[in-house]
């Protein structure tokens, strides 16, 4: 049982709020002998980190991460590499702007956790949400960044398909336009359009949702369990936990309600390379919690942000009624910066089960399987 | 880490497949001192038993659960409780049809899990889905019954609310009227149309997929935790392993991703009875990974069943194209069973986030708080 | 978090009391295609069983085992194999003897568990300790029966080194000896002298301890962990989890606190074989929480059984002051069957280690090491 | 599962290795409102802390802590508070001496866990031990200090019993004694022997362990589990994951298997305070896995410092045959310093069991009962 760790056998144990000194992790069940160097930690969480354009928070925290244990130059090779012990990752906080709170101290703001905090603790960390805050999910980048690299093959990439009810052309889709906009958007017309539609919400002091869809390739046949142990599940769970998540959807999501049972089978062929072919994929990959060895599929909604400056009313810590707004640096769409988070919390679930996979069965089967002896 | 267990502090095992002597499951970590029978377990399975109605699976099993352990004849009440000890169940098999499933035996049903269990373990049980099986979800319901015990004034309920492309009509919802028809749906004429859909689907060899909403109320504020231990996480994972499920939405789901920040954010005043009032839900009953004392409101998408009449393409699990068609006793629509195990895992996870919150922080705080003096 | 799992991969769940209708266990994580009967679990099950000479309680249980689950045929060999799926034990009560427990119902046995039970649950199950029931230890010892047969050339098995204050000689241990007496003693003259001892210890309504040390063989190197994931510690918990077990060691144990450090080293050279040879076996096959390679060596202290017919002072549940003493079916020496419930443990631990090394790491790496090149 | 955590709701996980850049640990599921500042834990680490005399390593570690979160400035109190949310501490490594260790790196030290490392990993650090460095203990007794105000009216004391085969003087145990000499030794007269004992081993290049023994009193009666979660069982596994323990004791511990039953058992009376009082405490505090009230007491065997000057046979990492001996800064008895981690663990798993207990039962029944109407 645990409040901030996540994962099985590859174990992400979080800590830290966007006011104290630091934020950090404590990654455990990493398995021995692969490369890892602070630079390759750096380049996912410079993906994340805000500031790079208008459109996300102009909070500058430079994310300089640190690894404080869990690696050693490997004998032979004289590379660093993983020792198998706990993989310990810091981040410093710099920019805690000494930001006069008083105003919104005691208040709560619709849609932020200040009240369920104060419900739960008996008080709530007003300052940029405590533990809650945007902040901590530089952590599970972090922590993504190391989960990358034990499935041989595995990618993982994310895209925003949708801010507010502006969905992207699929027939548009490209993986290189998403890194070209700070959007992630797949869809380069739909990522123009975006830049003015976000401009116009931020000035009317507003703010949108938006919907994220990641997509692991390489994700071998057979990992995940028929119950309780879903990969599903587990995807289900990780992506949920990202902050302002409302919903998640595996595959045909929503939509497969609506198919008949000869539209959302995934009809198989063999493939000119013996393997098995699917013809569809409204399955996102899994059947019966279990990997299929097609593209992984999971894509979730995140709400809009909750800081805005338009009014709200409210009551305050003390039983009185109030009004609140939110001044200061804060995204208009959360959902953005929700990509890199994303991939990171897919690439922790799909590593973990990779692990417990190799434990259970060890080498797994390959189809086509000997015929019984008669 | 486990495969085949979920929940923290009220952990519930399970066991068993569809074709063998029998399924059950152990729950651990119940208070001691709860009232608990085996006909207060049966009530529960009854309602989710099935060949109840011409539109649910006609194999017959009477589903007669047995408490093996667990319970104690209280010295001062005289009455059965809970001794605070695992409670061990089990539910017989005994409609295990000596069917010949010699024609689909080694042949992939799409949408089935038999090549992913294949592809994990060397082989599947073709005989009903062995551990996919529905049947399994028989021991969930059972384990619900006890968590439905554990928190004081919790009520959980669940209703379809669309089958196929038909969504109910909101304005009609009336909690009677789900019991009233073979669908779980709160929408009278709704309901009457479903007989009719349902009966054409069925004919024509086909299945659809349903919508199912589960409405927790009288959940304490405070349950739940910041980051890895939301209860928004956790019912995802809980209700996104039920079998056949492919989205979970928690309040407005993924239509918040279409609203702006102020249409979105829950605003709040005092109530008449002292209490914080919200003016609306759609936060579904959770900020920030825990509970807000409105009620808790979880949606899942059901896939339409995967066994078939209707003839589709596959392979075999020996490298040959095959196509394959199910006969035999299905669900045409798997989503209306679900409703009961909606009910049931969410009542799980609660009744495991009720024990947490008293474990970490006893009693939890209330509000108003005291000023501080000055 | 559990009260009644122990294990992380291999997992056991047990169930049930003494005085219900059957307990059990639930084994989950066992990898698929192990050959496993009814029978291979009843072998180890007899060995266990009371009733089998004087020296033991004449409480007659059959100790049928059932497998409820988790077992299938397998297509290509025709033989029955686990299927990876939880494993559903049960071992129907049959001897619940409707013997009057109304002298002792309110009072506490000094040594029993009756007054701790009261003080966390509010009650205690006086008919037959329920759930500290010696009983219990029969569903250990069948998950032991599947957990042996997991780690190939693995071979675990116990012996009583004392009784009372009476050792073993260890110069005529003989593993054969063991099995060829009612005490699991490797000594057959210290064994025929138990025989006279503890019919005078039993005539005199008395009870006494016993000392038992289990042996694991062809336990590979590299299993464990360097802290808390330590070999060591699992094995300490698991021992110490067995009812009436006061004192845990590994290896030279207590006795490494009396040597000097060139004593205690264990020196190596390069055997015959071409593998590291270890001169000594102080370490008891575990240094820093990791396999040696060496034989694993775990010694337990059972204290003398509480329930004695000579008379006790004690209070009841009523606040009065009361004597006690029990009549009935009682081990003169609880430790005597043990010896197969330490086997179990240690069985079940390693096996778990293994799983958990072939998950994290893969492929064990093998002494000697390629040189770096220079 | 973990291979770096302990505990279930109050949980610790422990990162670093002696030669990193720090050590750390994260503590997860602590109350909130428990008032926490860094001198708290400090104050417990300089008791632990090397080169405090001339009997321990002289490395030069200050061992300064630092919280990096988890902590709140009270609104009502203005006092510094555990806020429930993850503690992050940390502690840099400031003595990382250049130390030349080209002539141990590919040798095995007997006794030493690094051949188990090579058999695990691949590889072993060869500087200082790795991750089985005495310095990862300074992270549990950080924990401890927080586990110590978690449980209220718990103290929790040690103190080394033996060193090498030289016992203490039972009679002459005094609390006051323990803090004032050197090795935590309650009898002052050996505590005197003890100085030129272990002068006189230092000389000769060798080293001795000891035997500790750790109190807790004040644990309320109710904590732990009948089965597989037994406060004994917990306890034995967090002082055997201490390094270079070998033994571990609960009460009367091994001598329990020389008594009678009627020696063994714990009479009981009324006490004058109308509280259960108990004649003898050979239980150690706990029957059938859970407190009963009694001091609770853990005993411990620490084997002798691995690391000597006499030289040892041994073999290196590519085969061949060698010779080591360890020069440099070490304990001659490692047994003085676990003193202070003893206490840690002890602490900490009474406070895991305090919140499980509250979480599963909440208030604890109190003896005596009222007996049924009739």
């Amino acid at each position: 049982m645990s409040y901030n760790t996540f994962g099985q056998m590859f174990r992400v144990t979080t800590f830290g709020e966007s006011h104290g000194p630091a934020i950090g992790c404590v990654v455990d069940g990493c398995p021995p002998n692969i490369p890892l160097t602070d630079a390759d930690i750096q380049r996912e969480l410079d993906r994340r980190r805000p500031g790079q354009s208008r459109f996300t928070t102009q909070r500058r925290e430079p994310d300089m991460v640190r690894i404080l244990s869990g690696v050693f130059t490997h004998p032979a090779s004289g590379e660093q590499v993983t020792s198998g012990t706990p993989i310990g990752l810091m981040i410093e906080n710099v920019d805690q702007r000494s930001k006069d709170y008083s105003d919104i101290k005691d208040v709560y703001r619709p849609g932020h956790a200040g009240y369920t905090y104060d419900a739960k603790y008996g008080f709530h960390d007003y300052r940029g949400g405590g533990r809650a805050s945007a902040r901590e999910t530089a952590t599970r980048v972090a922590a993504g960044a190391i989960a990358r690299r034990i499935v041989p093959g595995l990618v993982v990439r994310g895209a925003l398909v949708q801010m507010g009810p502006h969905k992207i052309e699929r027939a548009s889709w490209s993986w290189d336009e998403v890194n070209s906009n700070p959007f992630f958007c797949p869809d380069a017309k739909q990522a123009a359009y975006y830049a003015d539609y976000l401009d116009e919400v931020r000035k009317r002091g507003s703010s949108v949702g938006a919907v994220i869809e990641i997509v692991a390739d390489g994700v071998p046949p057979g990992l995940g369990a028929p119950i309780y142990g879903k990969l599903d599940g587990d995807l289900a769970a990780a992506v949920m936990g990202i902050n302002a998540v409302k919903g998640v959807e595996i595959g045909a999501g929503f939509a497969a309600a609506e198919l008949s049972g000869e539209e959302n089978a995934d009809e198989m062929r063999v493939g000119n390379d013996g393997k098995p072919r699917f013809l569809s994929n409204n399955a996102g990959g899994i059947l019966g919690g279990i990997s299929t060895g097609q593209p992984v599929i999971v894509r979730f909604a995140v709400k809009p942000t909750s800081s805005i400056l338009t009014p709200r009313r409210t009551v305050d810590r003390y039983g009185r009624e109030a009004e609140v707004s939110t001044k200061g640096r804060h995204d208009p769409c959360v959902g953005i910066r929700a990509v890199p988070v994303g991939e990171a919390m897919v690439a922790c679930v799909i590593a973990d089960h990779y692990l417990r996979q190799r434990g259970q069965v060890g080498a797994s089967p390959t189809w086509p399987f000997d015929p019984p002896k008669t």
